[in-house]
């Protein structure tokens, strides 16, 4: 793909367990990368789109429904799929660089390691679901389950109210998915903000000149 | 499994393009199982179960969605594996007959023969999502699409709309995926009611013989 522009856009996500300050952090890199002269689109998923946030409202806002996790993983495969074309393909075909709230990744920790389906039957549904459409960087921001619970307030949605246990496997399955794929980069997310910002942007740094090769 | 009654349990499905007849030969052949010792239990898919029928309602009455193939594919999948989960298994194991309109067999026939997904995708999700509980019995109600997409009247749903030459490859991909597996039973639904009755039940009491050897 020829790039006219000078620089060279990249589709990274941010994931990690709830209350580990993901929506502060991207903030900051958006801005920092607009700086940079990328042209950024932000999504969440599930969400962006009107089938993905119809989805995310059943996922997150229903709790009368009580889902399977075989339900859960592939509602929110479903959204993701609808995302991909619509959202994430063309922006990266008009090179744009995408940062997306969650993606695959959450899945493998959330239904997978946390709630106990099989991580291959996760890994065959994504690679339908995403379609190839693959994250050039994910950062995990890492924080213990019982600082970041407390972070969560009083309203609760459908996965956070799956309490501090849950979190907790949650997060080791994040990590042990991180060790297994070169292009998920542990951030500390106990650190400052400041501190926590200039590890994203550092790791955004290294990983544009390793696409540049 | 022993079993305590006298009959049998059969998990049934009924497919085939809209406006062959499913419902009224799925009403008399229920009448008919009840009167030969079978305790019935009906379901839809998508539907039946709450998040089901939530899910139902996106995929058929929300046309403003404009819903990718593969969005779709995983909707339906997400409803069947709560299906799977909260209905057809425990009905299954109480020795319930389960009849079924529709299965993972429209999946493959809509999403993958008529609209272009990869079949082995349709397949491996379907995997994943049915979890080994599939129907020992499909009975697929055949009829051209110019006999059948007239009886549809005007109030289409999202699938219906998609037209005649949509239902042409929808038959077509359930005729090839019948030749493939012997557990789906074509039945010539251009005959009269009860003449599709009596051969559904020869179907259903041969397959019961083959289940009892």
């Amino acid at each position: 793909m020829t790039q006219t522009n000078a620089v060279r856009p990249l589709f990274l996500s941010f994931d990690g367990i709830d209350g580990a300050g993901k929506s502060t952090q991207r903030d900051l890199l958006t801005q920092w990368l607009g700086e940079q002269g990328h042209d950024v689109v932000l999504c969440r998923d599930p969400g962006t789109t009107e089938a993905g946030e119809r989805v995310r409202d059943l996922l997150l806002h229903r709790k009368e429904l009580d889902l399977h996790p075989r339900t859960e993983m592939l509602l929110y495969m479903a959204a993701r799929a609808q995302l991909v074309d619509d959202v994430v393909r063309p922006a990266i075909a008009a090179g744009k660089t995408v940062l997306c709230d969650r993606y695959l990744l959450a899945n493998i920790a959330y239904q997978g390691h946390a709630s106990g389906l099989e991580l291959e039957d996760v890994r065959s549904v994504g690679k339908v679901a995403v379609d190839h459409v693959m994250p050039d960087l994910t950062i995990l921001l890492d924080l213990p389950e019982d600082v970041a619970f407390p972070r969560l307030g009083k309203n609760l949605d459908r996965m956070e109210a799956k309490g501090v246990a849950f979190m907790h496997r949650v997060r080791e399955g994040f990590l042990k998915e991180a060790e297994v794929y070169p292009h998920v980069v542990v951030v500390d997310a106990a650190q400052s903000i400041d501190a926590i910002q200039t590890a994203i942007r550092s790791a955004v740094t290294k990983r544009l000149k390793e696409l540049a090769r």
